[in-house]
């Protein structure tokens, strides 16, 4: 029987006469704060059926979500969209912990940005609970909160040995989250890591999915990846806790992204083969093959040794890193032991070392391997060097014309998926984001109501041309938008309030040619220039300074240019060829994560020919506290800038704590605090190089959790009195 | 003419046409988002006048404000409420910085709760700018942000010796804002102290106007004060800056709450006269009357020395306090010279010093004076004491029965404001507010959907009354109103979102007879059970469990009973006969103002006749920051408990950082961290009495302030290993 139903009450009298063989189609158009539970007894030949009446005109908005109960259950077509769940799940095969799915499926479903507000708050989009479930072409693009995309739940014993379907799917844009709990799949947790969990992840798309350190993190045995296409994704598909993994045929092809990564295995019995690498910039736990040292003796849920891995024919080309007994140290000594690296095809980048080796590798076999390009660690001096040009095959990867080389690496008959396999075909993918100067450009007027209405006004991508002239703003000015504001050389903004730019969800801030003026800034205590909303900000933000002055933001005390609070992250800040002079404040303050719990405000700091004079605080304060290892950032570069007498009120002129890629170059500190430097957590990347310290304290370096020397690269700095002269 | 207007787009038209003597009449109903302006040349005879069609039935809401320019204009009988103003100002006797308004007034107006929703963010709700200016009659409620509630500006030589009158005014209640910033009425800043203001203040109610520490802060010179009644506001009408103010005539009744205070004086040629203090129980700054010492020849924004001052015939009954030479130090060395303080009727209590001296009071001259009751510091063993029965006047002040004291203390003829003098009369004055159990029994039948549905259905004042039995909570429950929640002793709450609870807007929670178990909450770390949103709350929060019993908050780090977020202020927990068992976090985070800008995030927290056990954070974190004195929490009583195994992961079993008054009596700890106590600025009390210490270290004291030994009753304490018997 079809039993149509245009509301919830509807839905509910439908569900409760609905038996085996069934379908209930919900009407096209807004289901707003709907909570749908289906359950029933429907078998493999009559099935319960949950359709939307037009695939993708059913859309879910609000607090709404989907619980699945019973057995044989269909769902399909349904769009979860501006809103997000009241509960931990969006799409859960389970009712309540009694009545979990079987035999059911959900299918052509579309979850959009769906994602709870704080991007701390945790939820998973989608739980899989039960035995024998298919989750199958459907699309999920952008969560933005902390939380796993899709989990695999082993919690219960009637969630083992599942034989799940996991294919099909379109995993779209997760962007970085800055903190753990931005995997896009996790089957398993540590809790039930002796269990197998017998899932299948097949012809599945990853794009751009680069939460953290982990694309897919397997938690438990037993289960294959295969056939998979990661695309341009921070990260690595990581076999953290399980025994018996199968990972074969996946393609990932990283477009020389930062931090692509492939593949990471820990735990025994795991067989990675057939695999295809092309163009990733991962090292460390993201590089393109990872092989872990253990800890010996490990229980299920620490880092159990790798023993008995077999890594066969994979071809890993153009990437900058393969890494053996990674995360060797005190505790992790176990080497790994009865393991195979036959067959694979390699090719690394001129720049470090290609294929790394950071602990005994006596305990793998090497065979067979052939190596194009790139350097190797001494311990593998013997691994076969071959001198052949690539070419693309009809699948578009690369193969070796030798044809004595013909049986190493992945196989000619790999097969790519493509966009257009996966997911739905009525719900466009998303293409790539250029945030500023895509739109308008708008003249303002010289007032400053009429620039605060010209940005009410605008769309992304605008740009605001702001005449010359003298403009003074009584009020503060959200951004919600990507937006570009330039002037020219007599553009001058003063303000009245405490803030005159205050970053909002979706907001993106280029300023250029502008000379912005704090004198008229409101007589408090922590005023900034740019700051974000006291609010939460799920997207990430982006600004950019070319050309701009900023000066007397001294009214009072601790005035910043740039202030980011809790719970927010900036994908990128990026200061050029810009002024700052007279401030009581930092230049930029992305230090808010106080709790370390690994979580920061900023991933990429740029600082880069400017002039920064006379600031009490420090130009940059970035902080990423605690011993978390999920992510890649704070990265921070300060190139060819003059630092004159800053810091005068604070510990340092740049103060960075748990940065984990430094370059400090080419600048010039004048009478000011010395630069501080302290590493937490992994294996962080410093250097401060060719710099001049002119009556200014050299650096001060610390190390948190490492015993040694502090790993600074100091080099060719000059440390110097002012002359005079 | 007489021009009636119904939009924005008619009063804008209405605008540009009115002359001297015109009336503008806005229609009755909603204006949304309006931003008034209004200017013109009046006249005495021939005002402009801006009128509700009906007073209080024209109510600007949303993004709304009101400025003031040109001379001789007359607004009347609005009402701005539900939003706040997007400027700096709600009402500005300025339309900009050039055109101040002159000879204009403002009456009959209120302003309810139009706060901005971030207590942090600044604004004023009234800036009086120009000269002869008059503000009267208006009802003034509910500011809840940072930013003085009515501002006397003379921040330009159009605005100084201004004869502004401010008068007839309900100052209705302004809750504690935790923070500098909550005075409610300022003449003039510090950058501006040299100058005259010439303001008038009389007449005025100040109900509950509890922001900070000071009630009104005088800014400047010249200034009168009368007439005025201060009822139950904590703090204290301060003469911070400026010569030659009067203050005189003024009652303030403090009703036996903490902090009531009266006047503090500071700076050259100020009078105090015949003002009348009731039950004040304020000291320090906020003692009932407080002569300051100065800096040696301080600049007029610092702290300007006590010369002249004449305090005279003023009485002050059942007080605790009266200071003269506070804030002495080494920098605040100049002791009060050239004063008189004669014919005053002083009245103590009991407890502690009334008189206090904690300066040369050499340079003042006593006489006249008489003491009924109270202690008398000894350099002033020469006041006379009398003994004297008390009766009322027909004004509803004491007075004493002896005929020969009729000469001492304020005068027979003293008029007391009363509130139906003050504000309007078309518009309620708030009463007293009793959170909990004022409303209805609301029966909860045993489920978690149940208890959700009755909580999103429930009043202010609702008791839900749940049955035995266990509750599993699938999402976290928003608590916006007082409510009570009580169970039997077998009612148990599980839940499994990171939080059972999520204060917001409007909170308070009381809960009584529950056992919550955390077992099966969200694996993440940083869950609580009841936390704050991580949106800033302008209303304060409340809190109280009894016979509660908090367990297994372990699935995860961090795991906290209470924790308050930035931005939020509880102005109590308490917490009575409850248990708290194996607890990864701590029982009460109150930490997260961590930017030392004074702020804080509870007021009172009590703790008594309770079990803390096996706990890895502290029992409870308190944390005050920085060096402002505006404030005079946090308080913190904790008594009759006992706690075991608390702190193994901490510092501290109780960590407590900038708390003003800490009492930690008769307590055990047993086998837990010790105590931590840091003292900042003011004059912290803090006891630690009566409490055995077994296989605990000793409390660890540190002063960071202050150099002597650290300022802590340690008495009656008892520390001893764990005895096997
Ligand atoms: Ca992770
Ligand atoms: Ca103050």
């Amino acid at each position: 029987e079809d039993r149509f139903v245009s509301n919830p009450d509807e839905y509910a009298a439908a569900l409760g006469q609905v038996s085996a063989g069934d379908t209930i189609t919900l009407a096209n158009g807004e289901w707003r704060d709907f909570e749908i539970v289906i359950t029933g007894q429907g078998s493999a030949d009559a099935p319960i059926t949950l359709a939307a009446e037009t695939p993708g005109e059913v859309v879910l908005t609000g607090q709404s979500n989907l619980r699945i109960g019973g057995q044989h259950i269909i769902v399909s077509g349904l769009v979860f969209r501006d809103g997000f769940s009241p509960t931990g799940e969006v799409i859960s095969f389970r009712r309540d912990s009694e009545d979990l799915a079987r035999n059911s499926r959900v299918t052509q479903t579309v979850i959009d940005h769906f994602s709870k507000p704080d991007r701390n708050e945790t939820d998973y989009w989608v739980g899989i609970y039960g035995q024998d479930n298919r989750f199958d072409h459907n699309h999920l693009v952008g969560k933005t909160n902390r939380g796993v995309t899709l989990a695999v739940r082993l919690n219960t014993e009637g969630s083992r040995e599942n034989n799940h379907s996991i294919d099909h799917n379109y995993f779209g844009p997760r962007p970085n989250l800055g903190s753990n709990g931005g995997e896009t799949l996790r089957i398993g947790t540590s809790h039930f890591a002796e269990f197998d969990s017998n899932t299948l992840v097949e012809n599945n798309v990853f794009d751009r999915c680069s939460g953290e350190v982990e694309i897919i993190s397997v938690k438990a045995g037993g289960n294959t990846v295969r056939g998979n296409l990661f695309l341009r994704s921070r990260g690595a598909l990581t076999l953290r806790h399980g025994d018996g993994n199968l990972v074969e045929r996946n393609v990932f092809i990283g477009d020389g992204e930062d931090h692509t990564g492939g593949i990471r295995v820990i735990n025994r019995r795991q067989t990675v083969q057939d695999n295809y690498m092309e163009g990733l910039r991962g090292n460390g736990f993201a590089s393109a093959l990872t092989v872990m040292n253990g800890v010996p003796n490990s229980p299920a849920n620490r880092y159990v040794e790798v023993q008995y891995a077999q890594i066969l024919r994979n071809t890993i080309i153009d990437s900058d890193r393969i890494t053996f007994g990674a995360g060797a140290d005190e505790e992790r000594s176990a080497a790994p032991s009865d393991s195979y690296f036959y067959s694979n095809l390699l090719g690394g980048r001129e720049e470090g070392t290609f294929l790394e080796v950071d602990a005994d590798i006596s305990g793998i076999a090497f065979a067979g391997n052939a190596v194009v390009s790139g350097q190797l660690h001494s311990a593998l001096d013997a691994v076969r060097r071959v001198d052949t040009a690539m070419e693309r095959g009809g699948n578009g990867l690369l193969y070796p014309v030798d044809p004595s080389l013909a049986a190493v690496g992945a196989p000619r008959d790999l097969r790519v998926m493509s966009l257009d396999e996966v997911g739905v075909d009525w719900y466009p993918k998303p293409g790539a984001q250029e945030p500023f100067g895509t739109g308008r450009a708008i003249e303002v007027e010289m007032s400053g109501t009429a620039l605060i209405d010209a940005i009410a006004d605008a769309h992304d991508g605008d740009t605001l041309q702001l005449s010359p002239g003298h403009y003074v703003v009584d009020r503060i000015i959200p951004i919600s938008r990507s937006l570009t504001i330039t002037g020219e050389s007599d553009t001058i903004l003063t303000f009245v309030r405490p803030t005159l730019f205050e970053m909002r969800e979706g907001g993106r801030l280029r300023l250029e040619d502008l000379t912005i003026d704090g004198a008229e800034a409101d007589d408090a205590s922590g005023n900034a220039v740019i700051r974000t909303a006291s609010i939460p900000i799920r997207g990430n933000l982006q600004i950019e300074l070319e050309r701009v002055v900023v000066r007397n933001l001294d009214v009072n005390r601790d005035f910043d240019v740039i202030y980011f609070g809790k719970s927010t992250l900036a994908d990128r800040v990026d200061i050029r060829d810009s002024i700052f002079e007279n401030i009581s404040g930092a230049v930029v303050s992305a230090a808010s994560e106080y709790d370390d719990q690994g979580q920061y405000n900023i991933e990429y700091l740029d600082i880069q020919d400017s002039i920064v004079r006379n600031v009490t605080g420090s130009a940059a304060e970035v902080y990423r506290g605690g011993r978390d290892e999920s992510t890649f950032g704070p990265h921070v570069n300060i190139a060819g800038s003059i630092f004159e007498n800053v810091g005068s009120g604070s510990r340092s002129s740049i103060d960075l704590h748990g940065a984990q890629r430094t370059m400090i170059g080419q600048n010039a500190f004048v009478s000011s605090a010395p630069i501080g430097i302290t590493h937490t957590v992994g294996t962080p990347v410093t250097a401060i190089t060719r710099n001049t310290f002119a009556a200014t304290p050299g650096p001060e370096l610390t190390e948190l959790n490492y015993a040694g020397e502090p790993r600074v690269e100091m080099s060719e700095n000059l440390t110097t009195e002012i002359s005079a002269q």
